[in-house]
């Protein structure tokens, strides 16, 4: 029997997620009735390629595991096999008969039947050993079969030729879909292009984007994501702070797509044209970073979709177009698509088509807005089609919405996904969060990225707890996810004002209106970006998450978590304030084999945030916190021979 | 969409297990897209009968439930089918707009629509009031939107009249084996039948077991078990305490079945014949009880299916029958069955003869030795065969293996299971396996069966705690089980002796000699039996495991744990000493909504094993427990209002 089979979604009706490089660990309970010994193999394959055999090796308590490193993006499927081994039954009853003394003349030909028939199955040099050791076995001498029974090169050569038809059982194919590299780990900056300008009162351009990847690339970002690019239309357009009313010179919500200038597939004229697109991708690579676009399937009533396929939308009564509402919130200046349209093959190719549109410019991740407004089956179609031409493109998911329906969108296809992370501010409900999000069933298929801020959430934490807050989110979301960002320009700045009391958006938001700001301001927090980020570049085991260890304190307010580089042994500490206003100090609780060190080992930490070290020594080591000073520690562990030559 | 329904074994692969007239509570993600609101609906049946349905109720969070309570024994199925509710939706929102003070005109011109609509799906009255209410909302007058808008008749007249179509997803159909009660609740009393002989040195007969039936329904037992009762093999049979070699005297081991008075349809002679099992049978029946056989699936080489179906047993290259053998352990009178024969037809038809045998004779609970050692395939086959005739058959799997192996054989089947329970003495082990025990996913398939003691078990617990041991693990076993067993005349008589220290087995065990005691010395531990059982009876918080919670003491060797009948809201609360030398004294941290009970509330607890009361309050409450005066508390809970009745 096979079962509990991991890593698997639904009983493999859905894709578990992997990357390329990186081993697929897979588990299986293999066992059948009686005695009998079983033996178990990992098979593999890459979507259209053969199978791969990989031996699994027992876990004990009839758990089995193997793992295998995918090579490539694309589908990917894995079964396991599980036989009865009748030689190794065999083989370990005649090691207790011999133990017991008893005779072993009849149980050596029934051994040499079973090399016999090994011989048959095998090739070469080793069916030529197979026949002589089968009738060595026939043939024993009384005074041979101890040696006979306990002969280590039978059972080498025995298990390069298993019997695999003896009760044999498959599991069902799982399926893989494996990512490149970028979809594990990820450091994501989100900026409104058109506050990209230098100089204060001109509207930003494309160019100006391109200006400041540099810099953006030296504070060790993978992803700049640009808010929509497009054309914003004109009618029921809002003023600042959301103003139902806008004068003429107000810009308008980038999400209000479509003017008479074109829709998705148009470049705004203020911030330039497609060909800039590709020249900021271009300019990106050469800094090792790619930019992502955002996929906003509605339409602003200009839109030229709204006259071309009126039947695109869905009319009322009294044959107006709805416009977006989540009573009693009104949205004008957006019309959503009715993706049941009876007409909704043409309108399912046409977003299929601004997708592949931005793709053929270079673009290979989309940050998809609110994908749970729009219908499951369409996702899951768009995404197929899209890994079909290029398996390498990337999708995040900006669902903040039930969990089932987050959960739902990761299983369809989202290769990252939005999260709770900003509101999960206590200690204690932090980690419980991030122990769901990091252990089965969901760490399986549900890559999480952490963002402490996004251009609709000013949490009431960062609202009030001031820069030390901000800088405490901020180690919290680069270490807890391996996929992490933060909407850059406000949260460098620490801008914390909310358009009014109790509400998570910010004044004058950039949603409304164009802001410049004075880049100099931001160098504090900018220094601390930069040693996060390049910690998280030189240590494998923050590009991970599945290793995340919460270890326990004395002090509620202090948190403490690792992670570790299952292949390299890398191992990353984070000790963080979760006060941000006084110091705290406590004592930590180490689970040392987390940590891969002994119970009682010493072992020195280097805090990559102010190049301080200290020599601990097993579980219990005092820390102290001041908020005003850093926010918290980011150690990675120096194994005890090199303490000597850190210190 | 709909995912994680439970009750679910393996995706539905296997039966999860249900009792007759005991609710089966169904629960279920579903969900949508988007902000619309679902419906969903549970659908049964029994098998070859039509779908019933029951609505879902909303739990928070997506999740759905309900309930139905299956009628018959035999197989049924449930399904769990969505939609996306459009008047739920519609209705939601024009609430929210009436609260906004928005003009609903024509919000209700679409309300209309719907409820146009549902009007075709209705009939009779329903049709007529719906078509009304249609044109209502179509030509409110604006000082009517307010009423119609919240109008309550409306909605619970649409509710009757759903329309499913839209987005509608149903689960795979799960299926659920519903046993009859005795399968839920039942405790078991084993003896051994050549012992039951009120006469010293006269071997006992199935008619001196009749003539015990009485006490033993006294005691409150509903199982009466015996080990097999057939003609037992000569050749290599056992002498007492397992010695290779007998005299002419001695019994031999009644596992080792057959000899030439017959073999598994036959009645040992000096036992009796199957007319007195249909006897015994009638006896129990007239006080309640049922009698359990034992099936043995091997044969002693005096079987005559040895000689008659030599090819049905597996031989050696020497042409000899292999016997039974855990190397370096031998059990030359006994030779298993080989269940891969070429001839497995025959063989698996004559297993199925036997247990058809005894039915017929009026047996409808089989103890199944050891099924573990056969193919699970053959077990799924014979009990499916076995419930098509009468789905009213119960067997107990005797598998003490690995949990794997365990598992797979109560979801191939197998109604009950014995369990680790003997084994698991310290209180935190107990703890956690009784609770892996009671709670998903095992606790859907597997109905544990908890036995301090067998035939092959004397656990060091016994051997070295004494009388007090015996009490505490009887009623450990009686209460955390709703299904238990004693191998009943060694256990009342505190038999603790064993063969060889550092064996479990029983000195002068009954497996290979007669033996007779004197029944009047087992009056002390008689009385426990007896009114435990007694409140067993009493009491539904005890006839099932589901509800099983472990309350927090500070004091480690006292267990405290509650049970809870959700129908009448009746509730148990045990607590024993887990010290079987010393008293032991501690506070009670009581999990109060587990009981029933607002967490400051006083309420009376009666101990059912000496009528004592105690008025408590909230969770902390003080007990002290003396081993040598009782092994615990076994209270039921009287409501606050009743305090003063029982005093």
């Amino acid at each position: 029997m096979i079962g509990s089979v991991r890593p698997q979604v639904d009983g493999g009706r859905y894709a578990a997620k992997a990357t390329v490089g990186r081993d697929v660990v897979v588990r299986a309970d293999v066992f059948v009735d009686g005695h009998d010994r079983v033996g178990a193999m990992l098979r593999w394959q890459a979507d259209g390629e053969s199978w791969r055999d990989v031996p699994m090796e027992p876990l004990g308590n009839d758990r089995w595991g193997a793992s295998f490193m995918p090579e490539r993006p694309g589908l990917h499927r894995f079964k396991v096999t599980g036989w009865v081994d009748a030689f190794a039954t065999w083989h370990s009853e005649l090691v207790r008969r011999l133990a017991a003394g008893e005779d072993l003349a009849v149980e050596l030909q029934v051994g040499a039947t079973l090399v016999a028939s090994a011989a048959k199955r095998a090739s070469g040099q080793d069916r030529t050993r197979l026949k002589e050791w089968a009738a060595r076995l026939a043939d024993a001498a009384p005074d041979e079969q101890a040696e006979l029974a306990t002969a280590e090169g039978l059972t080498a050569l025995m298990a390069r030729w298993p019997d695999r038809a003896r009760n044999a059982a498959t599991s069902g194919g799982s399926p893989i879909w494996v990512d490149r590299e970028r979809a594990a780990s990820s450091a994501w900056y989100e900026l409104f292009p058109r506050s990209a300008s230098p100089v204060p009162g001109r509207h930003g351009t494309l160019h100006d984007v391109a200006a400041l990847v540099p810099s953006l690339a030296e504070l060790g970002f993978d992803v700049l994501y640009l808010p929509p690019i497009h054309p914003i239309g004109r009618t029921a357009r809002k003023g600042p702070n959301n103003a139902p009313i806008s004068s003429a010179d107000d810009v308008g919500s980038p999400w209000a797509i479509g003017s008479e200038d074109g829709g998705h597939t148009v470049v705004h004229p203020d911030l330039g044209t497609v060909d800039d697109v590709e020249l900021l991708v271009e300019e990106l690579g050469t800094h090792g970073m790619e930019l992502a676009l955002d996929v906003a399937f509605q339409c602003s009533p200009d839109h030229p979709w709204v006259s071309e396929h009126p039947d695109w939308f869905r009319h009322r009564p009294d044959g107006s177009i709805r416009y977006a509402e989540n009573p009693p919130k009104r949205y004008e200046d957006v019309y959503p698509l009715n993706f049941e349209t009876d007409d909704w093959r043409s309108l399912w190719d046409a977003l299929l088509g601004v997708v592949t549109f931005w793709m053929g410019r270079g673009v290979r991740i989309f940050r998809v807005d609110n994908p749970h407004t729009k219908p499951f089956a369409f996702w899951e179609w768009l995404i197929d089609k899209v890994r079909a031409i290029d398996p390498g493109v990337l999708f995040l998911s900006e669902a903040f919405t039930r969990p089932r329906v987050m959960e739902h969108l990761a299983k369809i296809g989202f290769t990252q996904s939005y999260t709770y992370f900003a509101w999960r501010t206590d200690p204690e409900a932090l980690r419980d969060y991030l122990t769901e999000l990091t252990t089965a069933p969901l760490v399986d298929y549900l890559r999480p990225s952490l963002w402490p801020n996004t251009p609709d959430i000013l949490t009431e934490e960062l609202q009030r707890g001031g820069a030390a807050a901000f800088r405490a989110r901020f180690l919290l979301a680069a270490t807890l996810g391996a996929n992490y960002g933060i909407y850059g320009p406000a949260f460098e700045h620490v801008e914390h004002e909310p358009r009014e009391a109790g509400s998570e958006e910010y004044l004058h938001s950039e949603k409304y209106e164009v802001r410049w700001r004075d880049l100099t301001s931001a160098a504090g927090m900018r220094e601390l970006i930069r040693r996060v980020n390049a910690t998280r570049h030189a240590h494998p085991a923050l590009q991970q998450d599945a290793s995340l260890t919460f270890h326990r304190t004395d002090n509620p307010m202090i948190l403490a978590y690792s992670k570790r580089d299952a292949r390299s042994g890398d191992v990353v500490l984070v000790v963080v304030g979760m006060d941000h206003r006084y110091p705290q100090s406590g004592w930590t609780d180490l689970e040392m084999p987390a940590l891969g060190l002994a119970w009682e080992s010493p072992f020195t930490v280097v805090d990559d945030l102010d190049g301080s070290t200290y020599t601990w020594r097993g579980p219990r080591n005092f820390v102290r916190l001041d908020p005003t000073h850093a926010p918290g520690h980011l150690f990675h562990i120096e194994p005890p021979g090199l303490a000597g030559a850190t210190a």
